[in-house]
């Protein structure tokens, strides 16, 4: 994914590659996943999203830092049981700028997606 | 996230970093996302987990990609509205191994999470 400049961020660690992610939940987990199945997994997905949901509305920062690892986590469990590279997915439907409008900074109508 | 090996992977395009991807969605998206708010994010990030879901059911490995990157955009949305760093959120939940058993290849029961 193209990105004009990347300044240093302020943060406590590495950044984390989708492409990283899926290959440690890939060895942490795929027996499992796979046994489990897409179905049986994106339950697990959809208990989790309602655990983001309610940390957004009400938890605090870690909290809601949690959910969204166990969600990505999910998300990336089901991505590797279908096949799916999601660095590749996002490269192609992101890398190019905004689906809608094709700029980098969108000029899509508020009320039209994204 | 720590791995122990990283052998080149047969894909068409670069890895993506999931700060990489928050700062691409925030110069593309950031302004509408504010006013937008959490709240009116995640009625989005519902919509396109639906749309996953029916992919998953009966779409073709091309739709499947798409609606991955658009859960994940959305994800990166909220993430920037609301403050949180994903990538230091993997690392903190997922970087030392399952945060069930802490180990890199999961050994917890297989009715537990995750």
């Amino acid at each position: 994914m193209s990105s004009p400049e990347n300044p240093p961020e302020q943060t406590n660690s590495d950044d984390v590659g989708f492409r990283q992610l899926q290959k440690l939940i890939r060895e942490m987990y795929y027996e499992k996943d796979e046994t489990r199945g897409i179905e049986g997994t994106f339950m697990w997905l959809m208990e989790e999203v309602g655990e983001l949901s309610s940390a957004l509305r009400g938890g605090t920062h870690q909290e809601r830092k949690e959910e969204f690892a166990d969600v990505i986590a999910w998300l990336a469990t089901i991505a590797n049981v279908a096949g799916i590279d999601l660095a590749e997915a996002l490269n192609e439907k992101y890398g190019s700028g905004c689906p809608g409008c094709g700029k980098f900074a969108c000029t899509c109508d508020d009320a039209e997606k994204p």
